[in-house]
C-alpha cells in the first residue's frame, strides 16, 4: 500500500523558528509612522510600543534562527506536527502523472495556521507582564485563534469583531467565548474610535480597518494590555515558519522534493510560514527551478494588479506604513466567502520576494475555487477553508497541466485550514446562488490615489 | 520535555477488527423478527436482508478477528490512526495525581468516530454490486460520516434527516451534499411511511424511529439500494474496535495500562470500539481490576434506571427487535443537545456485559457536562461535541477523587469528536440559559408498558 500520511514524532518538530530576513537578496524597507512619516526604529515597529519587547525585538531580528520558547513548544505539541497527506485519490481522480503532497494545518483546535502565532504571542504577553491582550478580526478565524492560545495562559482577551460578521457568523464568537475571551461587535462603545462612528452612523456595519483602530486604541489606553495582529507582520511569518521547516522534513520522508508550491494569500503569513524556508534554497541559488505561487482572489487582486508603494496597514491609517503591494487602504473588497483574503495590502517580506521575481501570484474566481474544494471534499474527505480553496484550484489547475504534458512535477499544496464554520458558502455554491465578483478597477483607482506621501 | 501524544505510524494500523462475541461469558441472545418475533438466523438479521451480506455474516460471527479490506484501511489512514494524548493541562489544573489519556476521533474529516464503520459499509455495499446506501440521521453526525464514506466509492446516499434537525441544524446537511448525498427531511413525501404522516400531520417534527423507518422502507423498495446503521447493532460495534486497538498499542508506548476506561455513550459503538478489546482481558480474568464506566444523559438513563428487555430497535417497530436494557421503544427522550445519546435502547453486546457486572454505568446532568467541557477546552485545547462532554464530566469526577484519595489512578477517556457544529449549545451554557432536565419517570413507565412480547 502506498504511504499516505507522512508523520513526525513530537521530538522531530523544529525548535526554532526560521527567520528570513538576514538571507533576503536585498534589505527588506523599514516600517514607517503613519503620524510623522519617518521610519521607524527596527526593534520598535511603533511608539508607544504595541507589542510586547519580546516581539518588536523579532519583528526585524538579524539572526537566522530564533528559539522557539520551551512552553510555546510544549503548548504546539497539542496539535504539532501536523500531518504531512500525499493526495492519492485526488490524483486518481485527476489522472495525472503529477504528484500532490498537502500539509494540513486543519487539526489545531481552531482549524487553522493561526494558532501558530496567536501562542507565541500570548506567551510573549504572559512573560512580561501584561494581563491582556487587545485584538480585532473579521470573519473570527484570528480571534478564536487567539483566545484559543491566551487561555493556556489565563490572559484576558478583548476581540473587536466587524459587526456585519458578529451577527452573521455566531459559532466563532462563541468558540472565542468557550476559550474564554471577550468579543464585542465593532464599532463598540468601550473606544472612542467606535463612540465616534456610532454617533456618526448608528447602523454602521463596521470594517476591518475600524476594528483594528479600536483594538490599538484599547491597547494604547491600558498598562495591561498589548494589541496583537494575526498577519502581515514579519514576526507573525517568523512564526508560522514551523509549518515549512515541518514540511521540508516530512518531504524528505517521502523522497522528494516539490517543483512547485502552491498555498493562498490574504496577509500571506499562512503561505509564507510554508515557503520561507524552501525560498531560502531558491535565493541561495541552489534550486533555482522551484516554483512559489501565490494564490489570490479575482475579486481582490493585491499582487497581480496592485501596485508596490508605502500605504497603510489599515483602513483608518493608524497603523504603521509599510512598503508593499497595494490596492489602497481605503479599498472595500468585494464580499467573497474567503474572508481571510479580502485584505488591501500584503505581507512585505511576500511583496519584496514577489518584486524580485522570487515568486508567482494567480488570481482565481470564486466559483472556481468552489469547484475546486468540492472535488477535494470528494477526493480527500477534508472539507476545506473558501481560503484554502484558492490554493486547492491553482493546484488542480497545475495538475491538469502535467497530465496535458505528460511531466510527473510534484506540487507541493499549503493547506491552511477546515471549512467547519463556512457551510453557509458551500450551501451558496451547492444550490447555484454563488456568484463571481468584477474585479472593482475603478474603486481601486480611486483607492490608490489616497496612498500615503513617505519622504 | 513529557510526552503529550503517542502517534502510531500508518503501518502500525490494526489490520483486522476484534469480534467479542466468541470472547462473551454467555452466548448473545439472537435478534428477532419484528413481524413473526421468531429469533433471526445469525448470518441474516432480516429478512428481506437490509444489509449487504458481508455486513449480515458480520453480524453475529464466530471469529475472532476480522480482515479489514484493504481498501478500507487505505481510506482509513486518511485520518487514522488517530493520537492518544496525554492530558498534562487538565491534570495539573485538577491538581490531581491521576494520569489522564484521552483517544481523539475527532480529527476525522466528519468529525467523529462514525466513519470508521461508515467506510467499511459503503465498501461492502459497492462490493456486492449496489449502488446506493439509504440511512437516517438525527443531528446529522452519522448522515455526514456515511455521505464522506460513500464519496469513495461513487455510491449515491439518501438521508433522511429528521426535520426538526433538518432546519435546526442546516450545517450538517450542507456537509452532506457537499460530500454528494441527498438529504431529505423526515417525514417526507418520497415514502409511503413519510406521506401517511404528513397526511395526518403536516407539522410533523419527525423522530428518528420515523426516519429509520422511512430509510427501510426505501432499502426495502429498490434493488440498488441497501440500509446503513450507525450505531448498535454488532457489526458497527465490530467496526469501531479499531479504536480500542489502537489504543492498547499507544497506552504500551505510554508504558501504561488504564485503572478505569470512560465514554459516553447512546447507541454504544464509539465507547464499546474502545473497551471491547480491553474487556476482554476482564472477562478472562487477567485484568480483574479493570472498571468501564458507560455515561449517559440523567435524562435518558437506558443503562441505569432501563429494563434489560426485549424491545425494538425503532420507534416504529420496523427494525429487529433486541436483547436489551431499554426506555421503551416509545419513549421520546428530553431535548438535551447531545443528540447522538437520546436513544432509548442500548447495543445489546454493551448491555449483557453491563447485566454481567463486567462494566459499570453512570448518569450524568447536562449542565454539569458543558461545565466540564468548558474546563476542557481551556486546559486541552479541543472544544468537544455535547456527547463527549458527558465523559468529560465523569473523567473529572474520577480525578478529582483522586485528589482526595491520593491515588494516581491511570484514566482512558474515549473521546468521540469535536463540538464545532454544536456552538449554540456552548452559547446556551455560557449566557446562562443551558436547563437540565428531570428524568422522565412517568414517561418512561408509560413507555416500558407497551414492550412487544417475544415467546
Amino acid at each position: 500500500m502506498e504511504r499516505k500520511k507522512f508523520i513526525l514524532e513530537e521530538k522531530d518538530m523544529p525548535t526554532k523558528w526560521y527567520n528570513i530576513i538576514p538571507d533576503l537578496p536585498e534589505p527588506l524597507p523599514p516600517e514607517v509612522h503613519p503620524g510623522t512619516k519617518e521610519p521607524l526604529p527596527f526593534d520598535m515597529p511603533l511608539p508607544p510600543p504595541l507589542f510586547p519587547d519580546a516581539i518588536n525585538k523579532q519583528e526585524f531580528s538579524p539572526e537566522s534562527y530564533i528559539e522557539i520558547p520551551e512552553e510555546v513548544q510544549r503548548i504546539y505539541r497539542a496539535w504539532r506536527p501536523t500531518i504531512l497527506h500525499r493526495a492519492h485519490r485526488l490524483e486518481k481522480t485527476l489522472d495525472t502523472p503529477a504528484k500532490i503532497f498537502y500539509k494540513y494545518e486543519g487539526t489545531s483546535p481552531p482549524g487553522s495556521h493561526k494558532p501558530n502565532t496567536a501562542v507565541a504571542q500570548a506567551y510573549y504577553a504572559k512573560k512580561e507582564g501584561f494581563t491582556r491582550l487587545s485584538t480585532e478580526t473579521g470573519a473570527g478565524q484570528w480571534g478564536s485563534s487567539l483566545a484559543f492560545g491566551a487561555s493556556f495562559f489565563g490572559l484576558e482577551v478583548k476581540v473587536y469583531m466587524v459587526k456585519v460578521s458578529y451577527y452573521q457568523k455566531p459559532y466563532r464568537r462563541i468558540m472565542m467565548e468557550t476559550w474564554g475571551a471577550q468579543c464585542v461587535p465593532s464599532p463598540s462603545s468601550d473606544t472612542k474610535t467606535g463612540r465616534d462612528m456610532l454617533a456618526k452612523d448608528p447602523d454602521c456595519p463596521g470594517s476591518l480597518g475600524l476594528a483594528i483602530s479600536e483594538a490599538i486604541e484599547d491597547a494604547f489606553a491600558r498598562d495591561d494590555t498589548k494589541y496583537s495582529i494575526g498577519s502581515v507582520a514579519n514576526h507573525v511569518l517568523l512564526h508560522q515558519t514551523i509549518i515549512g521547516q515541518e514540511t521540508i522534513k516530512q518531504m524528505e520522508m517521502a523522497d522528494a522534493y516539490p517543483d512547485i508550491i502552491v498555498g493562498c494569500v490574504g496577509g500571506g503569513s499562512n503561505f509564507a510560514g510554508m515557503y520561507l524556508p524552501f525560498i531560502k534554497d531558491k535565493i541561495k541559488g541552489t534550486r533555482p527551478e522551484l516554483r512559489v505561487i501565490n494564490v489570490e482572489p479575482e475579486s481582490c487582486p493585491t499582487l497581480t494588479k496592485g501596485l508596490y508603494a508605502w500605504d497603510y496597514g489599515d483602513e483608518a491609517g493608524l497603523a504603521p506604513i509599510l512598503k508593499m503591494y497595494t490596492l489602497g487602504h481605503g479599498f472595500f473588497p468585494p464580499p467573497v466567502h474567503a474572508g481571510g483574503l479580502r485584505y488591501h495590502g500584503m505581507a512585505p517580506i511576500i511583496c519584496q520576494l514577489h518584486k524580485l521575481g522570487l515568486v508567482e501570484a494567480s488570481a482565481v474566481p470564486q466559483l472556481a475555487t468552489f469547484e475546486a474544494g468540492v472535488t477535494f471534499a470528494r477526493t480527500e474527505g477534508i472539507i476545506s477553508a473558501p481560503e484554502t480553496n484558492h490554493a486547492i484550484r491553482v493546484t488542480i489547475d497545475e495538475a491538469l497541466k502535467c497530465r496535458e504534458s505528460g511531466e510527473a512535477k510534484t506540487i507541493l499544496l499549503a493547506h491552511s485550514g477546515h471549512g467547519h464554520f463556512d457551510m453557509a458558502a458551500y450551501d451558496a455554491y451547492l444550490s447555484g446562488k454563488l456568484e463571481d465578483y468584477q474585479y472593482p478597477e475603478e474603486k481601486v483607482k480611486e483607492a490608490l490615489a489616497s496612498l500615503p506621501q513617505v519622504p
